[in-house]
């Protein structure tokens, strides 16, 4: 049985405002008409946004709110509106069961704060982190998290990681048990911090029937295919996703630049455009749009600030998904069987 | 007036041995007629790699020894052979004023800490960085530090990488002010770590004649051109590097996919061969080869293990410039006007 979800959308989050973000929930709803949908942000704005999507009017409801939190808003300064602004009502709406999910495009330290102060970590995790996709070369995207939620964390959330990481990953990729790795420096097991060392050694001790656990990876082999799931602390673990999207962005300008050097190159362009087509869609990361904050009561999306229609949409389906295939319950039992045979071990 | 540098190359070191390593030095010597050489490492495989390369031959001297570092040695074992083996015979040679410069493809962490300990550091300066040259969309390279040396920094540390990675930019790409960042997970003043966001004041009350400092710089910026120097703490920033490198790969490996995905887009790629060709020559590691360690007493150049005859080339003649430019001292001079500076700004 699956629930008919519906998401909280802050309407007022990303970098375009309303109109992409409701073209964004319009498309996903397209494409899933049981999708419902509670608009927050400025009533006026939502309604001009709606009049071309009378399809998703129909399934939604507006919460009004003429407050926001912006880009650069100091973290204590936003947090006195988690109960005002438009990211912080569609929190809420979580929070009291009005919403099964909510999706934001807004700042993502905020959003992390009121989501950890509203909606409290799951019994068991001692912090939540942000997950997302990456593209690889193999058949699935792999899930690097933490990508910018803790910048300082111990052995033991680096285990929480993996094991959250690795629940996802089965979830919304349906893999049984995914190739995990804690990114590092070197791949031997003298390299790196001391608290990645010694998580690598919890993870080889715990059950492997969920989780495959691999060792070490390094930086160039992100993309490669090999991991289902990277395990990083937050600052590392952001680098790391930014600069995949900045260094497949770079090579794609470079491309652009070499293919219109020459009449030569040009003509060859245009006969190769459908194969660079779809590198460009493969790369693009609309498609890859949708981070989670895993470790949380309740499924909290966050959508990259500058996606596109297609690219909320994105992030609409992925809440959607999670909803349905009730991630935080099966989180939890993940993490109860870790720490109760933790307990076994160490009592 | 300008030194005629001698050269030390640890000839054991480098994932192909002696034979790239002797013939990257020969490749070098062939454009650079006044370099000169020691050789170090097993004599026999030298001389069998010499036999190809008379020119190199006549302006080397070899130096004997069996012994080696090998890639997963654990720091403490390999530095008892500080004095026996191939790269610790090389520093050794730098550290009695025997050559200028020393050139290794060996273990990073050996080599940094075999290095740091005969060379000692520079006055001034508290721990030495690894910084590397990563390819831009803009003219320069841009030269990120640390790649990997040091994995827990504080401000000051920081600070110093900062000064004397535009030391380097200075001599390096002839840049006068090099516009400077630290990279970070956000570019608002509140976002990342403590040591970054104080490191990032101090940098602000420094004289800017020699320095242009320009703030925090993410992920997804290195390679836009902005940065002639981006300054980090060696995990993350061992973390970038090897994500430019990774993620480039990916970005080729893909688009060589994609051409050879139709007969229509193969046909394609051979027309455009000479503008993608380009990108590639553009992208190769090997062309930004040699990574320094700033902040020591003499020139030591970690070349990378995979790198081929043209990246060992590059290193050595990257050793010859900082040689000839004088780089020790001029990072002395730069390190002392800074702590001048603070004196006077703190007394």
């Amino acid at each position: 049985m699956t629930k008919s979800p519906r998401i909280a959308i802050d309407a007022m989050g990303g970098d375009e405002g309303p109109r992409v973000m409701i073209a964004g929930a319009a498309l996903a709803r397209h494409r899933h008409e049981r999708f419902k949908f509670l608009l927050v942000g400025d009533e006026a704005q939502i309604k001009a946004a709606l009049d071309d999507h009378p399809n998703l009017r129909a399934a939604s409801e507006i919460l009004h709110t003429d407050q926001v939190v912006t880009g650069a808003e100091k973290i204590s300064q936003a947090l006195r509106k988690s109960k005002t602004s438009s990211m912080g009502l569609a929190i809420q709406a979580l929070k009291n069961g009005d919403v099964s999910a909510t999706v934001s495009g807004g700042n993502t330290a905020v959003m992390m704060a009121m989501a950890k102060m509203a909606l409290r970590t799951m019994p068991g995790i001692d912090r939540p982190a942000l997950a997302a996709f990456l593209p690889t070369l193999g058949s699935n995207d792999v899930v690097m998290l933490d990508v910018g939620a803790n910048t300082i964390v111990d052995t033991n959330n680096l285990v929480e990681f993996a094991v959250m990481g690795a629940a996802y990953v089965r979830i919304a990729l349906g893999v049984d048990r995914p190739r995990t790795y804690l990114l590092n420096i070197g791949s031997e097991d003298q390299k790196g911090k001391e608290e990645i060392r010694e998580a690598a050694e919890i993870l080889r001790s715990l059950p492997s029937d969920h989780l495959d656990f691999r060792g070490f990876i390094e930086g160039d082999k992100i993309n490669r295919g090999e991991a289902d799931v990277i395990v990083s602390e937050g600052f590392a673990g952001n680098i790391a996703l930014k600069t995949v999207e900045g260094t497949a962005r770079f090579v794609t300008d470079l491309l652009k630049q070499a293919f219109t050097s020459s009449i030569r190159s040009k003509f060859g362009f245009l006969v190769s455009r459908p194969a660079t087509e779809l590198l460009r869609h493969h790369l693009d990361p609309n498609n890859h749009n949708g981070a989670v904050f895993l470790g949380l009561n309740g499924v909290a999306i966050k959508s990259h600030g500058s996606a596109n229609v297609a690219g909320v949409a994105k992030a609409v389906e992925v809440a959607a998904r999670l909803v349905e295939e009730d991630i935080t319950a099966r989180i939890a039992q993940d993490v109860a069987r870790i720490h109760g045979r933790d307990k076994a071990t160490h009592d």
